[in-house]
């Protein structure tokens, strides 16, 4: 694992750093928020998965999260959306291929070889983590944006037992039935839909529900609704009976200006279960 | 009208006034919260809607509402939830006849002659209320606690402009599919369910929307959900790009227990629309 660059920020470091994947056999960048208790011990996790066409950078400069996770003592993960590189397979859309990696493995041609990145966030780099800094990886929570929320939200249900709560901003929340969804489950899953009910976040919160807090926040004037599908989630969370805060925001749209505006009370929300 | 009882509370007045109402053609009673800030002039107004079986008292004396109104300087109306007394039908069942007026007006036999319980809180309280009290109508808000919160959202969506802001706790929100609501919308209503409509949150939610801030709290082990059907109101609210926060509350049931634990935040979240 390689330093890119390391910066004091709140009080705490906010680091960039580059190592080989196995999973998806190429390097792989993610930015590591640490706050200044991290210098006396293992400090909790918040994982913070990026939407469509961002890079571990996004987040970590436009969320503004820093400043709350340095307040909570809790350390921020910004991984990658996808693997990158010359070898690595693209297309020109970007909603498919780097930038748009959707927390799946690709088990289709041209996508397998690296598109393994639910391995990579699943396993991969909480070991590398949990090797190379000071985190209590007891206590890991999950939020994330977009494609990033659904990535948050399909881990949360599928890892039983690994967080401790999830959020997530405008995620994608049906995308077996929506444009964001279809194309990709298909190009990287392929056509068998079977293969794609553990990556559609209502699909799972029907069949599996879900035991830790949850919080869900779209912005009310979202210029990419209908790819999201909040009132399918919220419905098929209802249902269940499953405990969640879910809400539409009077007039945000999908962009960061959103998140910022939000992330306050997230990492609150998420400090109260990993300090519970 | 005639004043039953006045309790300082809060650095304020509880009371409880008798009056002679015309629109259910018998002797109603309410209570009313007044804030200190009412002895220097004209407060806002948040109107109680209380579920099956309640009088004006039960959250007047359950909620542990009086404090957080005096906090914000709002007054409190608790209305009764049917016309009482001995002229007045009756049913053996809790869930229909006195105790149970569903904030409609009854068309048919034998309510028809006193069940008008929508006018009486739309009209004739109101102007009492005006007349007699120093309450600033131009700024009223509206929650409720079951088939209180029923009547909350479907006056908050049938009387456009009248309210700042609704909120509801456990609301029966589509009662023209459930047991909680087929069998009294079609004993005061009649068989013919379009005259239904305009008294489900839900339908109504579909049909018209809503253009104040919706704020709506449910228990996760609220004993009557089935009755409920928080979802359904959920889904139709965020179909619609409809403002909102929509919350399950973890381990919380249908009592006061739970509306006086979240009361704070409801008013709380009424002060913000009452005082903007």
């Amino acid at each position: 694992m390689e330093t890119v660059s390391e910066n004091r920020s709140f009080g705490g470091t906010q680091g960039v750093y580059r190592h080989r994947s196995k999973a998806t056999n190429c390097d792989m960048t993610f930015g590591l928020f640490l706050p200044q208790e991290a210098a006396e011990g293992p400090v909790p996790v918040l994982w913070y998965l990026s939407g469509l066409t961002c890079t571990h950078e996004n987040a970590m400069v436009k969320a503004g999260a820093q400043q709350w996770a340095a307040e909570q003592g809790i350390a921020l993960v910004f991984p990658d959306t996808s693997p990158r590189g010359e070898g690595v397979a693209d297309d020109p859309a970007y909603d498919l291929g780097q930038g748009a990696g959707f927390y799946v493995n690709a088990t289709e041609a041209p996508w397998a070889a690296h598109f393994r990145m639910w391995d990579y966030i699943a396993d991969e780099l909480p070991a590398l983590l949990a090797k190379e800094f000071p985190l209590d990886m007891e206590r890991q929570s999950i939020t994330g944006h977009s494609m990033g929320g659904h990535g948050a939200l399909t881990l949360a249900m599928g890892l039983k037992g690994r967080f401790r709560s999830v959020s997530a901003f405008s995620p994608i929340c049906h995308p077996t039935t929506t444009d964001w969804g279809r194309k990709q489950l298909a190009a990287y899953l392929g056509p068998d839909e079977t293969a794609w009910l553990r990556h559609d976040a209502t699909l799972m919160m029907r069949a599996e529900g879900l035991d830790i807090p949850l919080l869900v926040d779209t912005g009310s004037k979202d210029q990419f609704m209908s790819h999201l599908k909040p009132e399918a989630l919220a419905m098929a969370a209802m249902e269940r009976r499953i405990p969640c805060t879910l809400r539409l925001q009077d007039g945000y749209d999908h962009s960061y200006f959103f998140v910022s505006t939000f992330i306050e009370e997230h990492i609150g929300f998420h400090a109260e279960a990993l300090y519970a």
